[in-house]
């Protein structure tokens, strides 16, 4: 079946908010085995929902909006399907009673005139309530299509589809389609893709696609079958052989975060670790402490900014600042070794180098460091070389050469 | 005039990307004086393309399309553009030669028959040079009604916008507007916008609109005026209004970020600062690091995690923490103040408190934490409570607590 996803807001037309809501439910409903053929965007306004809405019923089975349920007089959308679709809006008792008890829950005070606007539902609706909010979604059916109706806030819409909306569309499923996600780190997206061809050319199921993001790459491998089963076995297939071909520069084969199963390895061997970053900036440990559970083995992160701090805290000798510049293999080391005599954490990363071209340094390109690792006695050393696009780039793409650093050092 | 935004790429209907297009366009044509409509995104599909800019076209005086443009059969949006109004594919000499010019620089070796194609264009068109790209842009005419069509690549597309299109699009303004986003902390959305609604009420121009993301909220004043000028003085009057009311809360009247507010004060000060992260894991740092220019000022931070880096590295008493707890005022302020002795930093920071239930603790809801500042000899200590969404809101949001701190305590 086709699906059309309609998102209402003019907030979105302003450009003042990136549509987010598009992306998630693209996802979930390909999985689901649909084929999503739109994305429409429209604002508050009567005229245009309704035409978009038409339109999109014309050409798809099933249209999902966001937005436009609120309390306000802006919010029209449940009016505008109402109308398109030929029902009208009555009390909804239940809508009702869950909008009272949130009310009375978060000390809402006296709900208003436009709170009760909210429990009003379509007569012929299938009405899914809102737990984290006040505005019910539902679907609403007319000869065999289907509106379904989310409200805008993303929490509250990615809840409501995930235990109202994905049981509402078991039965209109045709097929199944399952995907995976493999994620590779240090391979571009043009030799990945050409290495791939033989492989992309020779079917037309399950489907290949490579695709580049911030200096990382990944492949989806995706199968339409008749069962969940049938295309799973097709794409773990395709996957095995993908994985023989790249082991070097896979770390996920199920669209993990690199930092996932970087902090996945450290919480699971109790590998106890501690960093010190210049150029970086605390980026890695925050990073790193953006996982839950990482407090068991993490101990301290020392953001080594100036030089005087690399003596204090690290015990870098100033001479070999001197000599070989603070952007050097050497310092790196000395930072490396200070902060493994410190800590005793069974795992040491330092990071010093360059962000942007306001660093002026012979010896370093911008967004390029040295990396030391003390990992069971064993000291490594190298520089990263990085392609200078910005600051906030080079900083994320230095946090996840180290994180692959990491990772390969573990598993070594 | 009105204008739609069609974006062109089955990437996008997969969810694997974002389409952050469309919110760069609609933010410029926004700002330009056209009114954004419709946000449609079609896949690589020349019947749905051309029915979607059939549609666009009987709706809007301008369609700016993206992405399609690229050398492989997918790419059809040239083609499509030209069947829908009227045009052919013509060999384009300047094209041709800066593609062999590119090809040269980037060493692409032997152009292939498919990167010939990117140097056919409309014969009626106007042709944008995409200097960063293979891929130039065009505008093309029908009946007063244009198509303007860019390539994919954001950082390709906003190059061409801002050096081709702006100058193109100059004839179609009719009159300027000019907006202004006033950014507050420490209220929230409905407190504000009943205390804006005489305001919002008593005009229609300018607009007045709140918004509200992550714990933080904002104004946008905008005017659509005859000249830039009149619009300008519209707005400025009603940002002064606003900026009475609500000075406790503004930190910037031009849509600045609270960081760059800060580290924008701290170097122009010349404020030496350090920093000791408990919960916040070097997310402060990093946010900091991230503004260009702060290694003048930022000595260095210190993310002690474990109660023992508190100890080796703060001087935190271990008493102080079996008595009160490592999620207390009094930790935070011997953090604090060991940060001090150790840097001599003018200005010093600690935190420590909970980032979510994993961690335990009867003392401190999730998401809350104790901040201790100290400034030109005084010390300031605080608690922030969150609000507990999850891990990575209640780091964000206590970062932005922190700065917003910060903030006051220099002003003050």
């Amino acid at each position: 079946m086709n699906a059309a996803i309609l998102s209402v807001g003019t907030e979105i037309l302003f450009g003042q908010i990136v549509n987010t809501n598009s992306v998630y439910l693209s996802r979930q409903l390909n999985m689901l085995g649909f084929d999503v053929l739109f994305h429409h965007t429209v604002g508050d306004n009567e005229k245009r929902l309704s035409e978009t809405l038409s339109n999109s019923l014309d050409s798809c089975d099933i249209v999902v909006t966001t937005g436009g349920l609120g309390p306000t007089e802006d919010d029209m959308t449940k009016e505008t399907v109402c109308s398109v679709l030929g029902d009208k809006l009555v009390k909804h008792e239940p809508s009702l009673r869950a909008l009272e008890a949130l009310a009375k829950k978060r000390k809402y005070g006296k709900l208003t005139e436009n709170n009760y606007k909210q429990a009003m539902m379509p007569s012929k609706a299938v009405v899914f309530p809102n737990p984290n909010g006040t505005a019910p979604a539902f679907a609403l059916e007319m000869k065999g299509k289907y509106v379904i109706s989310l409200p805008g806030p993303p929490r509250e819409m990615m809840s409501i589809f995930e235990s109202e909306v994905k049981p509402f569309l078991k039965p209109f499923q045709d097929g199944a389609i399952v995907y995976r996600t493999i994620r590779l780190f240090g391979i571009g997206e043009s030799t990945l893709e050409t290495r791939l061809l033989d492989l992309i050319n020779s079917q037309t199921d399950p489907t290949i696609a490579t695709y580049a993001k911030e200096g990382e790459c990944s492949v989806r491998v995706a199968s339409k079958r008749k069962t969940e089963e049938e295309a799973k076995r097709a794409v773990d297939e395709v996957v095995d052989i993908i994985k023989g071909r790249f082991a070097d520069y896979i770390f996920s084969c199920d669209d993990e975060e690199l930092v996932d199963v970087v902090a996945g390895k450290l919480i699971a061997e109790d590998i106890s670790f501690s960093l010190a970053e210049s150029c970086t900036g605390g980026r890695l440990a925050a990073k790193l402490v953006s996982v839950p559970g990482i407090s068991k083995v993490f101990d301290r992160g020392l953001v080594t900014y100036t030089e005087k701090a690399k003596t204090d805290e690290l015990g870098v000798n100033p001479e070999t600042i001197e000599k070989f510049s603070v952007y050097s293999r050497e310092v790196a080391i000395e930072m490396v070794r200070g902060l493994s005599e410190k800590t005793g954490s069974k795992l040491c990363v330092s990071v010093t180098g360059v962000l942007d071209s306001g660093e002026k340094t012979p010896d370093l390109q911008p967004g390029s460091a040295y990396v030391a690792l003390k990992y069971k006695d064993k000291l490594y050393d190298t520089l990263i070389q990085g392609r200078n696009i910005n600051r906030e780039w080079n900083g994320n793409y230095l946090v996840l050469c180290i994180l692959n650093l990491i990772n390969k050092t573990i598993d070594a």
